[in-house]
């Protein structure tokens, strides 16, 4: 890795965006892969992405930006995943190159639907990408504030400290502060899990119950983090670090927030189906609850939020009569 | 500690106001004392605290209303004080009878100032008050959330786990869980430097920091927080407990907090003086910080927020610019 290392990010949407902000802010060229030759052509021609983060201002110069997925993958070294978990199994399936030699970073914040696996995972085991070449990318950090050049934490993970450094270096800077970890399997479960902490929190928004058990439902969520996490991977690691704590807190408490405003609908009364047609979208939280109850079905933690939250969104029981319960297994 | 044990409330404040609505729902009989003899009259025509919490609905005939502290103290066994910390010494200066024999539980969050206690060891060292008859009562727990009977979970630390079931009785029901504890420093420190993180959520805020930094900055005090506590008195406690991060949280993620609109206000170029003025009240986070910052001068705990606090609040330092030293002792 050094000054020859050539950098891309794969991904349209507004998280791929802030991460191509922040990397403008330190590299003279940057790969950029999005599935939409029109957004491709805007930003050519405008200097902002027409769909996500507009606000953004953006170096087309600086950019290689292309709607073909092997023409980046081939040309670039250090490849950025900011796809979301939903649509990368048919973003992967149109390969043709090889990942082989590549240096693979996810910035995504799930779980793939079709594998049952954390992007990591995904690439370790359809891909036989060695674990040593998978890093993390991860908050808290709303691209939003990104966009705003607002004061940000990232953490980039990698077991490869060299290779973590080097991805950090290309982040950081004036609004971007950057921590290195070698948690890669517990630093993308929590970004993962926080998504069902949110749906909680959107949910007991729309029963109706207050700060005050918003408070307690994150310190049991953080908990719960925690048992979940080490279960999964064993290791020494403190859950208060930003890029645990803080990324649930980041999502739990804002309103903004996908997954916490498809909670809210559910709290109010809403089905499934129709919160998610409302919204037009697929919360993330929504798959990530499917996965980490079956992951935890075998590893046995005490986990009982994601269970209510999957009791509601899968096993059609009713939200208010489940959260009352789970306010008796909260402390 | 039996059916005939006397339970009684001290202070005329909010939170002095929802303790009495939460033991209305399970005593007959509550002393009450306030200083203001206008309140008690009010009280007890109208149902209503007048100045506080005025929405709970209150029920005269449980309660032994009194603006003469030495009744109050006299008749009762247990003895809760909701006084602000800022005038609980001239308060106990009032007193002619002992307190020896007495059970005392702490519902205040923060130091004595005139003593640089927290109340707890206030009453230990000028009362002689032994360890076994004192508790804490703490949240997460907004008042205003008690009078509109929204969930909330109590803890209730006691040496004494007899004293603390005791109390916890008293108080949970419908809409208050409880929960017991023995770490009654830890709960109170917990309450106390809570303030000061929300004082600093507030001038972060103030100074036009974002969502992304404010989660960063409580994952930062969180563990600034474990630190600080552990130093005081070390023992096992798990500081993601509702009663630690919880408390943090709701106070420092509340717009109504008084400590948080104190630092908001420093953040947007008020000084420490006009925005006391203007606030027409002292922020117990004012007094919290001096305290925990002398504490902490023996002790030695790495505590740059609190530091950052202080400096600004007492060491004529400029918000904008001890904050942005802080943003880098942060990750």
């Amino acid at each position: 890795m050094d000054k020859n290392t050539k950098v891309a990010v794969l991904g349209g949407g507004s998280w791929a965006t802030a991460i191509v902000k922040m990397l403008s802010e330190n590299l003279d060229s940057i790969g950029w892969y999005m599935r939409s030759v029109y957004a491709v052509e805007h930003i050519k021609r405008n200097k902002h992405n027409p769909n996500y983060l507009s606000s953004a201002e953006l170096h087309p110069e600086q950019l290689d930006l292309s709607s073909d997925i092997n023409a980046t993958v081939a040309n670039y070294d250090v490849l950025i995943f900011a796809i979301p978990s939903a649509f990368l199994k048919s973003e992967l399936d149109k390969l043709t190159v090889s990942l082989k030699g590549k240096v693979i970073f996810s910035a995504i914040k799930g779980i793939v639907p079709e594998s049952g696996y954390i992007v990591g995972e995904h690439f370790f085991e359809e891909y036989q990408i060695p674990f040593e070449d998978i890093g993390v990318i991860t908050g808290p950090c709303h691209a939003e504030e990104v966009a705003m050049e607002r004061l940000s934490y990232l953490t980039i993970a990698c077991i490869d400290g060299h290779k973590a450094r080097f991805v950090s270096k290309c982040l950081k800077g004036r609004y971007i502060k950057t921590k290195i970890s070698d948690d890669i399997i517990g630093t993308e479960y929590a970004a993962m899990l926080k998504n069902i902490y949110a749906i909680a929190a959107g949910i007991c928004h729309g029963l109706g119950y207050g700060d005050n058990f918003q408070s307690v439902l994150m310190s049991n969520s953080i908990r719960e983090m925690k048992r979940f996490i080490k279960k999964v991977h064993k290791m020494k690691r403190n859950i208060n670090n930003s890029a645990y704590l803080g990324d649930l807190l980041v999502t739990g408490y804002s309103t903004f927030s996908r997954n916490r405003m498809f909670g809210n609908m559910i709290g109010k009364g809403y089905t499934v189906k129709s919160a998610m047609f409302e919204m037009s979208m697929v919360a993330e939280g929504y798959y990530a609850t499917k996965s980490a109850y079956k992951i935890n079905e075998k590893n046995g933690a005490r986990t009982p939020i994601i269970n209510a939250v999957y009791n509601v969104l899968y096993g059609g029981k009713e939200a208010k009569s489940e959260f009352l319960k789970l306010t008796n297994r909260l402390n």
